[in-house]
């Protein structure tokens, strides 16, 4: 019974669908008729006009954004546990050309205005010190929470009066959407943000993410530095197609919607243990070691988190017989 | 009827099989079933140990290869109509850092030592001038052009003697191997390159080309590099799938062999017309502004090659009919 | 009467009399005889083979060395409050391909193995965290703190341990080792070290710093990233003439062993405001906003060091009646 | 006798003098009077406002101008035998973070907009191949060619056409400006580029070029990469002195003239071995080996240019008897 991540869940029939739809012979890299529809898709989605371009990882569209927001002379104001910063072997510095990551703080891995006003306090202006660019914020984040609009309204608030573009790692951005109840756009700012990474993969998807550009300038230049990172895929259709599938008919919200409810069954059964509010598919809790290994031997699989918590992800396709039988492990225990 | 472009061709019904079976939840990354087989499918089928990872794009493949083999300061030679060199935005110099492509000539994109030679001779030794460290060889070329292992030989022993290393691009390396009728090892001079990237894109493929590194200490370099640059895909499995269902029973060779022979089949009535030898499946030929149009109205679609000549390409689907009825209409022009 | 850094102080004149006899015409670039001089002449102060080039600044001999010991997408262990994190605009990251500095904390931007092991602790072997690669120490830090002998060996111990590379950033070299009063060896633990930022400009130089390279294979690599970096300056000659003035009959120490004097009185006049111990040329100590303008209105000038703090920096020149002047002032407060 | 390179050359003794006036205690970095002077004193020299930094090297001023002018997936178009694509180890990859060199050819390593537009020709618009955005131009040339002002307005004009920014390797422009007799406006025409390196090293400096910036943008940008790539001296009033020392009356001009003059007397006797005309400070002539040695045994010191030819530099303190011996020996073969 699978709780270690929502990468190793499976393929959404319906993007199988259109996977095998998009399989008739088209013109190769961007230039086919599902890629095009990208633009108009998602412009519709958001009610705001944007360029869309697909990545085959949320590695790729998250570094593609940042080195179009930053220069490589430049900082990208962050959370101290942002995936960027954490889990991507440095590709930040990689596609920046050396841009260094500002590490801020905050619970449950989310900033505040106050987080982004100490970390740039120190910073004196002038040639010696790297001046901060831009902000990346994580929706949901990496345990889990979730930024309503109000406090999204305060952040870009922050950033104007900073002079920073704003990037937002939507790895999980369904899931949060799901959570929040309000529209896509509101769930990130969309007018006042330059790009969303519109995470596919841990939905249902395959291998690809769709890069969202507030700006098209900014889409000219992914567009290049795509080709020049070889994530210019020459049967890209197989790409846009993924996308296509999660956005027809909500069926994007529908997985996270079907992820967020079995890990808030999971929340409710670990109550006290609960390390972070439970407001998208993950559920941190504390647990002794032995009782990992209890619920292991039951057949739960899981990750460590530290010496004595663990991590539960749920996916679109929980199977309601393990989340339910792993809720009542743990309330067992 | 189409001769743009093998990456245009769909995807090869046994690949799709193997896309399916490969969707059964498994671990992220690389440490699936499928992606853990592969290193000793390769060492199997070179007959030479290897390690090898999947990426999604030749690109990709290429650049991390040449990464790997030659330091931000040095140079990679190749030749001037190298892929890396004109048709991939400038790659070669991101992943490398800033390395250096030294340009040399040949006929239909193929180098010879003595090319190598003319390009080195120049070089002084010292910090002043980019020192060579790799040379690019591609196989088969942009031309559609064949390396003889003999051929093959006579380059290794000359980068021997420069102390280059040497990678492979071999986005049509399957075509190359078709034509040669020799051993992939003989077709690539396995014992003596650093790394071969294996195409399966153009040949059936979705999404997946498997870099060969002959040396393990390279494969280790090129796994951080690989994340580091966004292609470690967390659904990773499809494209191991992909590349293994290439292998099954040579597929790759059956898929490359109908491209071949239908390129064979246009050769042989372009006749005179041929700017290059037809050893793959790209044929180029001198066709006339009218001529060109002449065809398209009879529903062939095609890429010019200048002002006056065109280029066509086949892939592994090749309609017999489409070809047929192409090379009448050359025939007869 | 100005106290406000060592790098507005003046020229010693033995380095401007070795400037004047190095003007005799010689070869370009490092082929010059003085230049050729450096490795015995560093060989010779540390007892141990080395090979040294000179750059002309702290931040550019300080990140040649981090680009020869971390690999780009690798880390680098520091202090918060080094230099390369907080005063070199991003320099580490150019230099290395955007390599990671990892920050450790400690008193007096000093580093300890236990705060090395807490930065290491968390880091995930594998490829999607960035793996530590190298160390590197200021000797006398930013705050004119100190390391001993026996701290650099606990440090060496801990960065063998993880397999650490060192580089020491001595822009302040001179000052910890006329503090210290050990040999220059001893003060940088030149067995266990692969470099150090021998600094002479902060000292009575010009434009001219020492790249020591305790391991010759390291020396190869610098001195071909530093002519691709503009560094290797044609008439280099003066460069290495300022070095070696410096190094003539301990003219280093000297020079810092007036430094350290002239900031020593200041130390002893600070007393209870001292924030940092003086070890070196810097006296940080609390002086409140009309503290600050009471002594300025006597003609002293300072740095602000926050909001109730200063830093005065005493140079090889300090002039004893100016010291005596403002030790006097600080005790009047 | 001296003919190797002007880089051997000693430093002038009126930029000695204003080497020792600087040295009186000031602000750090660029913050000091002199520095400060240096835009009026060029926007005066140019009748165009311009913004001026130092740099140690002509390699920094250049690299350091094209990263402005280029992004890293763009091209710079040069001469083959440009000095940034064949003596500075790949600096301008190492700056722009990996731009492509796009060689053009031409005589004397002059281009033309015939070269231009030859090497523009085959470039396609999109992402699949690096687009041209600066021109790069050597006034005088490698070859000590030099290029007039009408040439300069067709490249001028070519290069708008193309929509590329202009950026002149100045090294020996003071060797243009006086074989040209016109202004130095002239002389690089001030109205159509964005930069320009003006050499100092070659022409009697130590080690100080200024990299003039026509925008004012341009100087800003070049600001941070100057500090971030390690070449913000602490002590930059020397370079700052060095530079108006070169201004003031003209210095600048009379040195060059000197070295020109030698470098005529030389062709003059060169006569029909001269391998390109003699129009700035250098002196291509066919020599068989015999000749060589011969001349080197009676005390000339010159590098060889390939197997039956050599290279004869003139500086600014050319003596007269050396240059009237080599004359007559050359004449005399």
């Amino acid at each position: 019974m699978q709780f270690m991540s929502d990468n190793a869940a499976p393929v959404h029939p319906r993007v199988w669908d259109a996977l095998r739809a998009a399989d008739a012979t088209d013109s190769p890299y961007d230039g086919d008729a599902l890629s095009r529809e990208l633009d108009a898709a998602f412009t519709a989605l958001f009610g705001r006009e944007c360029a869309v371009l697909w990545v085959a990882t949320g590695t790729a569209a998250n570094c593609l954004a940042l080195a179009a927001l930053c220069p490589p002379h430049g900082g990208v104001i962050c959370h101290r546990e942002a995936h960027i910063e954490t889990d991507e072997c440095g590709a930040p510095g990689f596609y920046t050309h050396g841009a260094k990551l500002i590490l801020a703080e905050g619970q449950g891995a989310r900033l505040t205005p106050a987080a982004i006003d100490a970390v740039i306090a120190p910073i004196r202006a002038g040639v010696h010190q790297v001046q901060p660019h831009a902000l990346s914020l994580t929706q949901a984040t990496e345990y889990g929470r979730v930024y309503h609009p109000a406090e999204l309204a305060a952040l870009a608030e922050s950033a104007k009066r900073h002079n920073l573009a704003i990037h937002i790692d939507g790895a999980r951005f369904a899931n949060a959407v799901a959570f929040l109840g309000c529209t896509p756009a509101q769930a990130c700012a969309a007018e006042h943000i330059a790009a969303l990474t519109f995470g596919c993969v841990k939905n249902g998807g395959m291998g690809a993410e769709a890069l969202v550009c507030f700006d098209p300038a900014l889409a000219e230049f992914v567009r290049l530095r795509r080709k020049r990172a070889g994530h210019l895929q020459s049967k890209g259709r197989f790409l846009a197609a993924q996308i296509l599938a999660m956005l027809e008919n909500d069926l994007w919200l529908a997985n996270a919607r079907a992820a967020n409810a079995a890990a808030a069954e999971l929340a409710a059964a670990a109550g006290q243990r609960l390390l972070h509010p439970v407001e998208a598919n993950e559920v941190f809790l504390t647990l002794a070691p032995q009782e990992r290994e209890a619920l292991r031997a039951r057949g739960f699989a899981f990750y460590d988190w530290g010496d004595a918590a663990a991590r539960l992800v749920t996916a679109w396709n929980a199977n309601p017989d393990h989340v339910a039988a792993l809720a009542r492990a743990i309330a067992a225990l």
